[in-house]
């Protein structure tokens, strides 16, 4: 079987050089462009990303001699993994998706849109439905799925199975949000060594909004939001990867700890699509009472977890616990990717 | 008028060195005696915390030659501050009110004692008042006080305004905590070094109890705790000095955000008792969407304010925001002082 | 006495605002214009700092409702401290000489200039001289004297004893740089958290250089420069303040350990010219074989001293010990500071 | 073939666990006794290791069940790594090597004994003679071999293309030393949080001493030590992983950068031995002028390289570069495994 032909937008970001890394001998993609700003342009990837690189020590060997291409509409692959910034990715990935490409992006433009799914396959895989609706509508021959916020991505599978079990009425939240979240330069080192930050822009509208479109439902031709309500506090630490959150929820019907870890250790709803990302477990609970931690834990399942531990009672809500999950592997990059073999499972490229 | 003679217990750890800086100059009190384990005595305090004092650059002049005794129940002073490790600070702070001290102490181990006051200040002063009790029924000639743990104190300073206010109904909190709060040698560089640890020993149970003493009502001879619930999640971040607090609160009456603000603002208590260490105003409330953070605010009023920002409405309980407090200061060292400088004021000791 | 009035320039940026900082209150000067790029001008001062103020808890309050200026040649003032970037100091700083006024600079453009004195009032007080020929030759009515580098500031007062004692043959430094050192926005988080940088832009040219002017000697109308070997490796490490040195040195005559340390504590060369900025000490030898550190020494006199600890034989050289510095302070915004004092107490200005 | 069985003491400290780690699915060796202090005997490794367990994600399966034993002299193996404390690894080492057991060890205390090899395959495999002459003079069955202290061990590997090409005079270092390096719980992270400590206990002593033996020649039956001169600084950083150290070297003969280069990458005398943890390239020199660092480049070749970088002239000795090692690999874990590898293709055991 040929490899599919990908295209990484944004690729020396740091979201897209992790693009980059988690490609390199990827069964079924094969990079064939590399696209960034007009900056970059005409350099090979090497030597834009010599003082940069910061994924591993060494860029792919695929990678280091690809001449960096301006992010345009006309790319040389099939399909388009779009890190771009969202101050650019809005035309850029429409315009793609006009000319018949595929886009899985990870920028935030075109989330929220009716007709764009917000996908991450354990949950929603059938939103990849909107696609019908997103061509016929805007007469395009490709389409764009995006995935979600870094902060809302490991949450929300870690409520899938809550939602699914005992219904959800309420979830609370408090992030302590990697580094890494912020992208490049991103926080000068000034600001949080040492320190904590109680503030991350628009991100608490993030984390508020997104569950509800990624948790709703697909009816007809549209996502009927969830409508449990959500409450987020967050925060940057000095952490360089994996995003910690303390989790409250309020549930429709009784449950009692047991059934919750196992609702938590059962979901397993890729199982049998052979994804090559995909993680065995997608969300992993861990039993010891200072567990998960983001420098022991944000890796498991070579960062595609959603990692759970220290569910107990809640004396207001119903529940607390906590989660984690790497925030430019799940929470990005891998889930990008992920996407993208969803697609290809689907038939939606290949 | 002669100075009030004070013994520093525990004066090695991080802790007593603290109350042995904040007390260098101090108007009304003047450090007679320092006491720790039998490891340190017989040195002077110079030589004995040549390479572990941290409380600043230099050990304060007056403290550098004296020397330090084990802690026992006859020492040459009046009052007592204890920052004894709660492995041993149980019988010597009872031996000391038993042999006519007044203890003022940090300790956890009498804190939740039906006749022993949970003193702030600027909340329960009139529980001062089971001191009466705490002395008749068990025949001391001294008494002891205590001041809450370093996560409980700048919450329930945030908390007083709105319960007299508004009312309380239920407060979820998640913490971030400094370093300092664990002692020393306390958590190892390796656990923390880029990490979050989302569990400290029984700290939510300390900050689910405490509050509602504190907050309580002094009714005859003892205690009614306040009857709001109280839901915590505790972690430890990478910080060395500043506990910050996520605060999620529902109140019992409606409230809108200025006057909310405004009950933070007026809180002062104290304003005309003149006592040295307490902060002109013991809630300050920052206007910056980023603020409050360790690093830059913990410092404020001398490190002896609750510093509080980002309030906001939330969508499931009523209100969130954020509090920050100097853990060693407001925290522990500065409210050992405060609590001896009402005793003195209220005249129980001096 | 009247106050002389001052301009800082480049005052939004970090060492500009420790300027600010440590103005209030200053008793010789008074701050009467606040200047930076056009980015800040015409907003309040407070307007401008709320987000990026980090050299207190605080704004000194004679400077919140200032209206910063743009950064010209005809300032409100007598007396120039300047913060400016080097990238636009140059042409700002000799237009102010050249209409009059007295620069004291912190940036790095005319430090080698043959005809403009790179003063440390420690060491070279005497080259403040050089004035008269850089106003002759340039006919300007002012006039600029610099500062160094803050990686060769602590450095050079610690050898000036021991060039004058036994002479100096080579010096080999290793330097741990705080971030601070690099302004901000500066390193971001992503490069230092849990790492060391072997690199800093032009560092080791400057540290190679400058020390030998400072350490020069003024004949007639120009410096001789000093002629020992200088050999320099820079690094970052993740500090906020405080640059550390380990230095090896090799003297032109015999020295021991004893008579070392003695120069080093009593090198008091302006004990009795009553600048207010000066430090008692301006070697701080630490006896404990630990220190210093940067987090717990930075700050001793001040911020103002040189702290050296360590000293011990080399084999290779002949000696080797530690020296500590705060980079903001001593390394920049005080140097600026004590230099305008010299200048002041000379006759140069007021 | 049948593996070798191994024993691994000290299994629970920072380096035992690493080389648990490391030996999962080792091709030659396979672990059949953990041991440790008899405050973990009778546990199951996962039992002792849950709450400290650092090396990874989990515990390798094959060692979670295992039953710690308390070290001592008749474990059920044929070859025992040790990682014991100094304070308890002599007379157990040495009582091992008496029953006839095959010691290869990180412990300090043998390395300098004139009939133990300190050895680093790369260098002088052929040491491993001495092995010989202990077990002759001393009556034992079995026999041990070291490894060097952490800070040691890259240098030498660095210094050793150096001295064969171009012979070795002086040897000057600085070095940033990880966390880990101090084991656990190690350095408090209130003493090191946003600070350099300049001084680890005896540090210097073993940097200035161990480099000698093991770049010494081996004539007869002992050790003729290296003559060059070594002066060393050691410092303690805020880093997780990998000990950075500057270094100035006097060579002997005359030497280009080209061939300085040419020597550190052409430096490969395991090529063709087949061990399996030794590295392709024991030398990476890297050519980015801010490289290497301990965050990206600590993990090259499997933590097992020495990175180099960096390489100029220095003004006072010959030449200066940084060097970098990865110090619970190659520094100590995966050193004494390469050490044990050596034996086994030596014939001394299996």
């Amino acid at each position: 079987m040929a490899k599919i032909s990908v295209g990484v937008f944004g690729a020396t970001g740091m979201v897209g050089q992790t693009i980059v890394q988690l490609l390199d001998n990827h069964p079924w993609f094969e990079v064939t462009e590399l696209a960034a700003s007009e900056n970059s342009a005409g350099k090979s990837y090497e030597d834009v990303m010599r003082m940069r690189w910061s994924a591993g020590s060494e860029i792919p060997e695929y990678a280091r001699g690809m001449i960096v291409k301006e992010a345009g509409t006309t790319p040389d692959c099939n399909l388009v993994l779009s890190a771009l910034d969202s101050k650019v990715a809005g035309p850029i990935e429409e315009g793609l998706a006009k000319a018949g490409y595929a886009v899985s992006s990870n920028s935030r433009n075109h989330r929220m849109f009716d007709d764009v799914p917000l996908l991450i396959p354990e949950i929603n895989a059938n939103h990849i439905n909107l696609i019908k609706k997103q061509q016929k509508e805007r007469g395009w021959e490709g389409f764009i799925v995006t995935d979600p916020n870094c902060s809302a991505m490991q949450l929300c599978i870690a409520l899938k199975p809550l939602q699914d079990a005992f219904g959800l009425e309420s979830v609370m939240i408090t992030t302590m949000q990697a580094l890494s979240g912020a992208g490049y330069p991103g926080v000068p080192s000034m600001d949080i060594m040492d320190n904590v930050i109680p503030f991350i822009g628009d991100e608490e509208e993030k984390l508020q909004s997104e569950p509800l479109k990624i948790l709703g439902s697909f009816a007809k031709d549209r996502i009927r939001p969830a409508n449990f309500k959500i409450s987020a506090q967050c925060n940057r630490v000095a952490v360089r990867h994996g995003h910690m959150e303390t989790v409250n929820v309020k549930l429709s019907r009784k449950a009692d700890e047991d059934k919750i870890i196992k609702a938590f250790e059962s979901f397993k709803p890729l199982k049998e699509m052979g994804l090559p990302s995909a993680p065995e477990r997608p969300i992993v609970y861990m039993r010891n009472e200072n567990r998960p931690q983001p420098k022991l834990d944000a890796n498991i399942e070579n960062g595609m977890a959603s990692v759970v531990g220290r569910l107990r009672k809640c004396s207001i809500l119903d529940y607390k616990f906590i989660v984690l999950g790497h925030n430019l592997v799940r929470g990005a990059a891998g889930a990008a990717i992920l996407n993208a073999e969803l697609l290809k499972a689907k038939g939606y490229v290949g």
